[in-house]
This record gives C-alpha cells, structure tokens and sequence, in this order.
C-alpha cells in the first residue's frame, strides 16, 4: 500500500507551516530545506492552496502558510484531497478498469472499507498534532 | 492510496480458487478469464505458492489450488504478503529514504496506525466470504 509522493510532500510542507504559524514560507525554500523538486513542490502547493488550506500571499513579507489553524485540519483531509486521484485497485477508479469479476465481486466492499478504517484513523489527528519545527542549532 | 497490481492480481486468483475448491486451474486459464497478462500472474502464483497459500501440482488433473481451506486465510494476510516491498511512504522503506523532518517526525507513527487499521479491517475477512463462481450460463 502506497501513498504518492504527492501526497508525502504535502504532508511534510504543512507540517513545517504548522509549526512557524507566525512567518510565511517561499516554496524554494521548503523545497530547498526538504531536499525536494522544487516544481514537484510548486504543484502540491497549488493543490493545498485550491482547496484552501494555505494561502499564497506576494510581494514583501509574502509567501506561503496554513490559511485555517491547524487543529482544525485532520489528517484525513489532508490525505483525501491529495489523494484523491489514486483508486485502491482498478475497480476503484471512474473509469472502471476492466476486472472480469465485477459485478459479482464480493472483496470491492471489502476494500473500501479498510481504506475508510485508514482515514478513519487519520482523522484522529490533526496537523497540530504533527506540527515540525527544526531543532535549536 | 493505491495497492500494486501484483496484490490486485493475486487477490483475484485466489478468490477464484476460493469459488472451486473442487478442481485445479491453470494459470493460462485463469490469466484468460481474467483478460491479464500470464506473465504477471505466473510471478503472483510463485509468491503465493512460496507463501504456502497456493499449491501447484503438476501432470494431468494438475495445477493451481488453494494449499489451506479459504475460511483460515484472511485477506489481511493476503494484502500483508503481496504488499510486503511496499513501503507506505519513503520512510517506510528499508532504506529509510532522505526525508530530512526526520526523526523529529509526529506523523510517520500514526502513518503506521493506519496502515494497522486498514489491515486490521482486512483481518475480518476471509477467502470464504470473496469466493467466486462464475454466473451460471
């Protein structure tokens, strides 16, 4: 069971804006402290800024930060949005696949409800919860 | 969140033999039932026969079973054995990866917790209850 990349990277670029809610990041500089594609980058934080949980401020003083506090975003939310895209299996996706087994198959119920129990669980915390800060030099 | 088509194809091979436990398939037969590559399932079939899920004889009347009663196999155990290389993120994997929010990290344990519940969910299933026959014609 993976998670994409994707969604990895956002997790950890909200988690650093959770712990500095005084200050606004630059995404190069997120992405240079991660060690990460800043244009990989660039796209997850346009993605969390659609869905309005950062903002994106220009200019002097500007940049990026968590646009609601982050005791109210679950961690749930956060995985259901950037993985929205990404079917468990074939069957999971719009366009269907083509599994012979369908529409008889009694392990599809099955499935989705282990990924609910998995984001169930994600929505016990917060990112307050996970909020990251780098150690005292 | 996505699980690999190796586990999506073992899944669905075992659920047939599940349907059948009265005779044997050939992996062709199933591969064409399927629509899937021979190849790829042959690859699933090894790994679930080293496993001690499936067994193969060989010669006339042989091929594909289950090696245990499909009611003590349950598919949490399956999705545990096929997804056993893939790491949930980077950090999950043996080598550890390069995230640098590392070890300082609140989020990796309850990654993990999820994962538990996913397959926790998948432990209150078994073979028995996904076992598939094909409609009558």
């Amino acid at each position: 069971m993976r998670l994409t990349q994707f969604t990895d990277f956002g997790l950890r670029a909200l988690m650093r804006l959770a712990g500095a809610p005084d200050r606004a990041f630059a995404t190069a500089e997120l992405a240079r402290e991660f060690g990460i594609s800043r244009h990989h980058l660039a796209k997850v934080v346009a993605r969390l800024a659609s869905a309005g949980l950062v903002r994106t401020r220009r200019g002097g003083g500007g940049g990026l930060s968590l646009a609601r506090p982050a005791e109210t975003i679950t961690l749930g939310e956060v995985v259901r949005l950037l993985e929205a895209d990404q079917a468990l299996v074939e069957c999971f996706a719009t366009t269907g696949g083509g599994c012979t087994l369908l529409p008889d198959c009694r392990l599809k119920g099955r499935l989705a409800r282990a990924e609910i129990a998995f984001l169930a669980e994600l929505d016990r915390s917060t990112l307050a919860d996970c909020a990251w800060k780098p150690r005292a030099a």
